[in-house]
């Protein structure tokens, strides 16, 4: 039973203050997603990797791996308005009927194999798996009016990628209609009506969004 | 009108699972406390300095500061036995009524001098000023049960220090009895009646716990 990949890369941004998305920029020497990419091969070399880009970077990124030599075999789809529209195109890109589907941010290149490990298991057990962790800082709640007021952190969690769910339920949650409360795939599976099953990620698998998010990951590959 | 710091370096702990407390480690060749003190006196020398640190700790950073010839005017008090108690001590060692005083922890080396503008400002306008940041992952709150769903994280801020208020103001909050509420000073002036307010903190302004924490303020502070 195969399990499939789903790498959302599609973002045509500049958040960063560069010409080029995020994705693309380099990290010691190689594109994020290369590093991305690479972490889900070495855990298993037999996952089938896809990766969604915008449509105006997916000959810009097959030119870009074939320069580069990139022997990490994986697919490219195009990907839709909405992050949500992208892993729909993913996930329509899949033939397979069983087996478990991990969508993964493409600038998350630091998640490790413990991490991969316990997400995949967890979602062949339960349906479905998402990493998370504890909040260390202290947390307030903000509403309209500009008030603030402490909230207790122990009752929250951060919530990372890959988020991992039985491939064929996860295809009928994504026929639902897009909504703006959709900000992962959790949050599309719950609104289908499912439990989410949280495990333990890893605090290094940040999220590269800013210049400081790049320094940060350089010193932590560096390790 | 003077305005007073007190720097919180009051742990023994272990968590980074070195000998030595973590605000004592060394980041970039100089202690982190050394760091987090020399933000502050280069933001404005005519600040008032506070540490406040273990009792068993309080020779040995003395010491140090010798050893390394720290030419930075500070005062040391020793701490208590929560976080509470410690910045308790603090303010019973300030002798001046009026003027602001800003709680920083000692693992925070990277706070911009933006930062301690905007919080010194609003702390004069408003009486408080805590430094926070918008929430970038999704985030899920989890129960008693296991049960978790997710929450719409723009109604969270995350905070940081220093968390600056009116002196006396504070002294009076600090006269409550401890509470296992009372995460940050925010949560003991709240719960005196006061309102918090919020500024924008920035973030680098990380709260070095953990080895990869040290490793990310070494690559932030390299730049």
């Amino acid at each position: 039973m195969a399990h499939h990949v789903i790498i959302v890369a599609a973002g045509k941004g500049s958040r960063m203050g560069e010409a080029l998305p995020k994705q693309f920029l380099e990290l010691n020497g190689e594109p994020i997603l290369l590093h991305t990419l690479r972490r889900f091969y070495t855990y298993d070399p037999s996952l089938h990797l896809i990766v969604v880009l915008h449509p105006d970077y997916v000959a810009f990124w097959n030119d870009l791996a074939r320069t580069l030599r990139v022997d990490i075999p994986h697919r490219t789809v195009a990907g839709g308005a909405e992050r949500f529209h992208s892993v729909r195109n993913g996930l329509q890109s899949i033939d397979d009927r069983d087996g478990i589907v991990a969508i993964h941010d493409g600038v998350r290149p630091l998640v490790s194999n413990a991490t991969l490990q316990r997400c995949f298991e967890a979602a062949a057990q339960h349906g479905s798996a998402v990493p998370s962790l504890p909040v260390h800082e202290s947390m307030r709640s903000v509403d309209a009016h500009g008030h603030n007021q402490a909230v207790d952190r122990s009752r929250y969690r951060l919530v990372q990628t890959p988020q991992c769910f039985q491939l064929n339920d996860l295809r009928s949650a994504f026929e639902q209609d897009y909504n703006d409360a959709f900000t992962d795939d959790a949050s599309v599976w719950e609104h289908f009506g499912r439990a989410v099953h949280l495990v333990e990620g890893n605090q290094e698998n940040l999220k590269i969004t800013t210049p400081e998010d790049l320094k940060m990951a350089q010193a932590l590959m560096a390790k």
